[in-house]
């Protein structure tokens, strides 16, 4: 950390400053400029003395030098983490396919879409049982139920499961059905729910806050990286912006920023992120072309009848279109699927 | 809701979706333009509809026509709501203070506090014993040892307590000593913890989201009320922009705005929003100038030493000016202290 | 400037920095850290150098500590300029308020709004005869036969006239009808427009705009100001965010900022900050109660005629309850109309 | 337009709304509901008509049906427009690379990355000879000075050449030698300049503005469209978002969305949109991706040296290494350089 001092900072509020800082353990180096002095800290300044010392009289601001995120941060673990989902590899070579409805919404109809995922190349089923709604008058899931639908899936196609769990009290009992748990956008700074996720020792899924920055994303991997969890997937889902054409804008920037600032996997969910069928699959391309290790992707056997998210939904025969069409940038780029 | 097709729209695709519609229990009336058919939709169209039929063939779009909050609606309710706590009535002709520190970090230094902010003329006391805090290696709170130095101020001042609370599991221990919740800015879209605060039949202090719309807080405020907990008082903190010199941008537009949109009372926190102490008076002032019925402020004996959020908090001195401005411009508008 | 090398920069490239930053005549200060370098730069490194340092090998970030505004800053000009206009005095204790429609439709209506905008208080009149419009088969505005109108408007009533000049070729034209020129939110980094403003001598109203920073307007009112052109007055008018109630947010933030930042005037457009005629009052009274020195409000003797922006336009009788309302709170804020 | 009336809308106020608008020669067609009437309008209903009718007494608000884009539209001009550029063809199915350092700094080493550009595969050279700067106080490029050294870089290499310009009055000059005109993100609303570039009659590159939403961009293409001039390419260079960690954030999305809604070529530039140069080649290759049909990418021989932007300059051997990159990715959707 830097401390800036004011350009009419007396000595003795230097000499205060360099005090403090010494007194929480850390070595200074004041560096005294013709308008201002500068202080150094050397040693483990964190941010909590960076808050105590921008209250001091004499200082303008205090620099942050080192990112405050450590376990999720590259230069801590300098190889890719991946992370094993029954027989998947998750960060490897391989690209892995996530596809399904964005809401459980009845046996057959899941089944269904299962099936047809499964046949057009997915690795991994989604469906959400709990659902996070802007509106308490909207459908807010199946609950359990709609957790052993999930699970019945899973055995008839073979694929695992990955659902949201939104309440920290139901951690243990969707780590009973599921094999990857998703804490979505609107939970990525729910913090009781990210330790609840540390604690689970099961893979989890952590979304972007669709007004969420790089840093807070890893800020709250952190959390659950630091209850041991190491197996931990980061997924762009789209942030808010002022363009009103599309629900949100997909930050592929992300994607190659994120793997080089951590050795986390990283996945884009094309379908919320932009709330456009006809946007999914160039997205997709995109995400794979930028550097993702996977896609998480709507696909409904009836995209006409979902009770939530058809509009971005794609109907089985689109979905084969994007494997295939993902599939030959993954080739382009030295990945396969 | 309106429905608008698309002009290349075939005469079977608008029959379909009028017969979905009244299928669904509504009435439509047909519009036929030069270019594109629209169709009114009489009755009780919900959003479950709206993302049906946006899946049909030939539907450019759907346009909701009536405002999505219901119990949260000054069309609904007129009159204002006002929130009594205590002897206090939120919503009224005076304004409410509510002032102490981020985080309540001791027994005798927020005593200390409370009573500075209590000869001051505040109203209300605020401090947190659970802390949402961006990085796990942060100070989290005091827990319960902290609602136990809130009910012993209380005691000692007389002034009613709020206080946060970010797990739906600890509603119960919150409300047995707050006498105000509050829902975090972050946890805003949490709905397991809002569905436990409608239950809580406590008064209620939601702050925005940073990320969120005015119709999604309306639409959290909704949760709360459609448990029959009325007791709604909401809270702009600011928002997220591309601005950097301030940590937040406060949405003083929202004040007058949300006024119109419901008959909950309205409050501002200057002190999150801004991020930095010598904006808080003038933003203070101008929040009451806009309409807002009270103020959330951070207030700390000794700002230098603050665990968590010292730049901006006020020093005693500081809060009794603010409250001298503050009370000059309420009486300009027509309110009191 | 402070200079933060990587952690695993060599020696070699440490002194690499030093020797180029000693070459553009700086000295440095070097700050050996436990896991990296830090190099102070003691002089006037300029944003030019920032750029060739960010280049060198081993070179991490750079970080400015001082302000890139200069002749803008309060630092450099520590007592408020005052911008005189005819008699007024801009920045002074008296509020200031500008007030006309958006546009000059025609004769007899503009002479009817000036006399009514006089009568209930307005110290300045404005209406645009450029308009910048967003699309091109949108009413553009009258050109020299609106400037015509403004300059028997001011002759009628005494008033001095504010208007909008967009190209840089224009600006000897409008000033010769014009007690102030204005340059809009769209054209605030309209470099050729700024060059001809600095050089026309004459006081310039400056917008901010709509997703630049304050930073950027301070910038852009340097480009102004290093003319020798020292009558510049700022104005907030609303910045672009997510939120769609308004049409964009009035950052009332900005101007308790800018009031530290520069000793230059500042007001607020609280017409085109909102786009909503309901919003006016409420934001010009924020605005006045958070330090601004003047307001520039859209009034319209029949808004339901008028040609642009009738939306957000005040009608007579409420701009006279607006400058009332205004009034009370400039007084409790110390100030006067 | 739809035009939705208010719930406590009178009879008189509908039939006063239909009377005007079919003053404005347009027919109507009122659709009474159970709470609200909404009116269509039938007919060439705009912008204009739309500020009026929102005045009116019992009006809510106004939904546009029509896009207002007409001659940018892709309903109005269903094929792809391919825009003729010497014996380029940009548009079509080979994908286009502009390249080349963001000023021209001096006549040697603009021939020196000209030649390195030319060498990689490059059928453009790009360079600004005028320089839109934050600060009156940077470099603002070499002027005609360097207009001629892109002349001679041009008969040294028999690339074609972009270059910026920003002021109408400098359009004749700039056309004289350039064989497209560039205008910036922050001219993408200079309406003088957008009419002076729709009257030079040759190709124009133009800029999204870093504030500008797609229509917004779609309609300043329209201003030079409206001069008869159809020879417009339409360039994605970066959003302003909240995230810090890179400078602007591409909108992927964008590109897919324009590709669906206007005719015109999309091109991306990967280097201002990040200001990272390592994010360029994974964001051009996500670009392609995602079908977007060039790309203008900073190249420089020596960015260590660069005047302006060398941050996110490429070093010719990295350009040749995004070549080869983009080139695999084109091949995996079907196109080629």
């Amino acid at each position: 950390m830097l401390v800036i001092m004011r350009s009419d900072a007396t000595p003795v509020q230097v000499n205060n400053v360099i005090a403090l800082i010494e007194q929480m353990g850390c070595q200074t180096h004041l560096s005294q400029g013709e308008n201002r002095a500068l202080i150094g800290v050397i040693g483990n300044g964190d941010a909590l003395s960076a808050d105590r010392i921008r209250q001091m009289g004499g200082v303008e601001k205090t620099v942050p030098v080192q990112k405050p995120f450590k376990r999720a941060s590259r230069e801590f673990h300098p190889e890719d983490t991946i992370v094993p989902v029954g027989d998947l590899r998750i960060g490897g070579n391989k690209i892995v396919l996530m596809a399904g409805p964005c809401a459980v919404e009845g046996r057959d109809a899941f089944l269904e879409t299962a099936q047809h995922v499964k046949t057009s190349g997915a690795h991994m089923l989604r469906g959400g049982a709990f659902k996070p709604r802007t509106s308490p008058y909207s459908f807010q899931g199946m609950g359990e139920a709609g957790l052993r639908i999930l699970a019945e899936a899973r055995r008839e196609t073979g694929l695992p499961v990955v659902t949201e769990v939104m309440d920290p009290e139901l951690v243990p009992l969707v780590t009973s059905y599921a094999d990857v748990l998703q804490i979505g956008a609107r939970n990525m700074q729910n913090f009781a729910l990210l330790h609840a996720a540390g604690r689970a020792q099961r893979p989890v899924l952590l979304k972007r806050g669709m007004m969420s920055t790089i840093e807070e994303l890893l800020m709250a991997a952190e959390y659950i990286l630091s209850h041991g969890n190491e197996r931990v997937i980061l997924c762009e889902r789209g942030i808010r912006t002022f363009e009103p054409y599309t629900r949100n804008t997909v930050d592929i920037n992300a994607v190659p920023l994120l793997k080089q600032l951590t050795h986390l996997p990283v996945i884009v969910d094309p379908s919320h992120g932009t709330g456009k069928r006809e946007l999914v699959t160039p997205i997709a391309r995109a995400s794979i072309a930028a550097g993702a290790d996977g896609l998480i992707v709507e696909v409904h056997a009836h995209p006409e009848t979902a009770l939530s998210d058809g509009a971005q939904s794609l109907p089985p025969e689109q979905f084969t279109e994007l494997v295939d069409s993902v599939g030959a940038v993954a080739a382009a780029v030295g990945r396969s699927l």
